[in-house]
């Protein structure tokens, strides 16, 4: 056994060797690292096919003129851009960023922009502005595991509200309400992915946004619109924004992780002036100011580059890959398995045969080469056991096909493994927070 | 008046144009923009000399080999570079901060780091993980105005301990330590800024250091010791850390900000290794990751750079400014004035004579054509109204010069009111949170 003690589970509540114990805040309990975080680590290796992470194809980036552009930044306003910034962030790549959402039919002031360090800060700051312990947040069953962790770190009564494959269903949201009412919690927001959701890949529907948006007005509860995949759309026809029909009750975020680069996290909330200007507090408490270079790189990429064009070549490239993913899966998936089929985005969902528990399967298809996150990390309350998401963003298609391939290898033992013992599916209660920081 | 209500101070609670009043969590309550904020953005038109700022003077560093070097990174790392990254931030640049840290005779594993948005981000997580609503954090008096902020902005009860010219007095800190003790009230850290310190330009003592270490100790208490301007000493010897003598009870802040760029946000925590491992969950619901092209492009500047020669070239203009500085307020200031004599970092705390008000004077100032940060803001609890902080690393030896003048006649003013009318003090309790986003 290891004899240093930084090796020995450091953050474990209760453990030992930590003399901290019994100072943390009462949030930094729920704040555990994942169990199968371990695995992640071994899934990362360069055999293993990733169907696990949310990582776009960054490299189908023309590298050469944005490195040409970012040294121009340097050498043209480098004294700009190496200095501090404010907190709300550089008023040009505002107004760039409302150009940007008018391609998804919104109509912003840039006043009413926030920056963030990609929209996970924003929904940070969001959380942290309007969410005391106890009180109520609602999202979609199953949601983006990160938003999870966030409600959960601000101490939120996290509710789920089911879907089926038109969105989140407008009565299930109506009861969620009511019975948050008659409970007597306030509920401070509805969260939501519209588009081709994380992990779901269901798109809502124009009657099921107009359903969501009356239904929330009308028991004056915000709704949180989280949008970082709408430009990715590979078919069928972009539905209406919910901060278009929000009337001032919508805090919508977008990001450019997926249609440029997640690693200079450009992200923002568009809010209405009131919110916007305690997330703007909440920012300058919480990092002063997002990074000045990365902005203006971001400037210039949006006067100087053809990126709209650089979107559609995206869209090309994901749609192979989603159209890759649909077809093996078509092809080779076992009876009795069903999935989603995304119109955009980067995600299938996948729900495995009666009885198989797909983090119980995990270490067994990691065997096979082949790694996915196992659906209990996207809900609160350790529902999930018996599906998967699967992500198309970043290996091939002729990766992806191989992929599936060692994926249906893997449900077949554990099927052949439920024939023999009845089922594969843990106790109840072992639902935890899933994994790796690549997965939004 | 102006019809957009998105003009009419949105930001003030209770305001009847905030249809989301009552929902905002009660964190945010506390997140109010300062008073002196509209002054401040008069304060930055060119004919004004800005003594009010921290904003270093970036325009040192050479830009055209800079530009180089990051064009370099995005042509031969730039898949990574525009890639995510973990929470925990770059693992080769995790080990030069640690070459970097031993410049200030810190002995770090690079496990124990955290890459973090400036160090600001650092503190953000420490007392996210650490303080729940109540919870003393004890601080220098006067310290940081944005640590301030970020203790307020997560409801902690903050307590100043007061200083002289060696740094905290110890004998107060056991005070305030068992005051505390006796109201039955847990203090989660004593935060301070030991050398140069930000506001009062005052340096920790060798004996104060050990002192305080031993007083933390003993009370089970947790330091956190910011360190941004460590390196930017002028004269005088360097101070052991109260991390390196500080036996596991110590949570170690720095910053690329002053001695690189605050543009690329790039700052750290060290901490022990229970309290790292929370910090980095703290950081992945906070953010996911920090921008991996930034922490690349610094990792560059290490290996190519002459990074220590750099600071160097930092040092010797930003040591003829703070002389210029201490010259001008030796030849000018009007009797009944008083200064501190930093040995390093930005800034001199200046204290008026008996009876004259700061911030009151502070709209003459601006009329003078020379703007400065009122001392009531580096207080949690309004004190300070005599006092003000000059900073004299962004103007230059010529501009310092001139500012003093400007402001000695401001002063001059002011003693004339008060001998007319007795003072210029306003009421107690109108202290209020101090400016500008630009006053690290």
């Amino acid at each position: 056994m290891s004899t240093d003690p930084r090796e020995q589970q450091p953050d474990r509540q209760g453990s030992r060797i930590d003399p901290h114990v019994g100072r943390y805040a009462r949030r930094a309990q729920g704040m555990v690292a994942s169990e199968v975080r371990a695995l992640f680590a071994v899934a990362s290796r360069p055999e293993v096919v990733s169907l696990a992470g949310g990582m776009p194809n960054v490299a189908a980036l023309p590298l050469e003129p944005f490195g040409e552009l970012v040294k121009d930044v340097v050498a043209e306003e480098g004294a700009a851009a190496l200095q501090y910034g404010s907190a709300q962030g550089d008023p040009v790549l505002r107004e760039q960023l409302c150009e940007y959402m008018k391609l998804e039919g919104i109509d912003a002031a840039p006043d009413d922009v926030i920056v963030t360090v990609g929209s996970q800060q924003a929904l940070d700051l969001i959380t942290r502005v309007f969410v005391d312990p106890g009180d109520v947040v609602l999202t979609e069953a199953p949601t983006y595991v990160t938003a999870i962790n966030t409600f959960a770190a601000f101490q939120a009564d996290i509710r789920h509200v089911g879907m089926d494959e038109q969105g989140v269903v407008p009565e299930e949201l109506e009861e969620a309400l009511v019975r948050a009412e008659l409970d007597g919690r306030p509920v401070k927001f509805f969260y939501t992915i519209p588009n081709f959701q994380n992990p779901a890949g269901i798109t809502m529907s124009a009657a099921r946004r107009a359903a969501v948006s009356e239904t929330c007005r009308r028991h004056g509860v915000l709704i949180v619109e989280d949008n970082p995949y709408g430009l990715l759309r590979y078919d069928g026809e972009p539905q209406p924004t919910l901060y278009s029909q929000g009337e001032g009750n919508v805090v919508y975020l977008g990001s450019l992780s997926k249609t440029l680069s997640p690693g200079l996290r450009i992200g923002w909330a568009l809010a209405p002036a009131a919110v916007r200007a305690k997330l703007v507090l909440a920012a300058e408490s919480a990092m002063l100011s997002h990074s000045t270079f990365n902005q203006l790189v971001v400037r210039r990429y949006f006067r100087k580059f053809p990126w709209k064009e650089q979107i559609k070549a995206f869209n090309g490239m994901y749609s192979e890959r989603r159209d890759a993913l649909l077809a093996a899966l078509g092809a080779m998936m076992p009876q009795g398995c069903t999935w989603t089929r995304p119109e955009g985005g980067f995600f299938v969902w996948a729900t495995l045969p009666e009885g198989i528990d797909a983090k119980a399967m995990l270490p067994r298809a990691v065997t096979e080469r082949v790694a996915y996150v196992p659906g209990t990390g996207f809900y609160a309350d350790g529902r999930g056991r018996q599906s998967m998401r699967l992500s198309f963003c970043y290996p091939t298609p002729e990766q992806i096909r191989e992929g599936v391939r060692r994926l249906v290898g893997a449900i077949e033992g554990e099927v052949d493994l439920r024939d023999t013992f009845g089922t594969t599916l843990a106790p109840p209660g072992e639902g935890d927070q899933a994994p790796a920081p690549d997965t939004p």
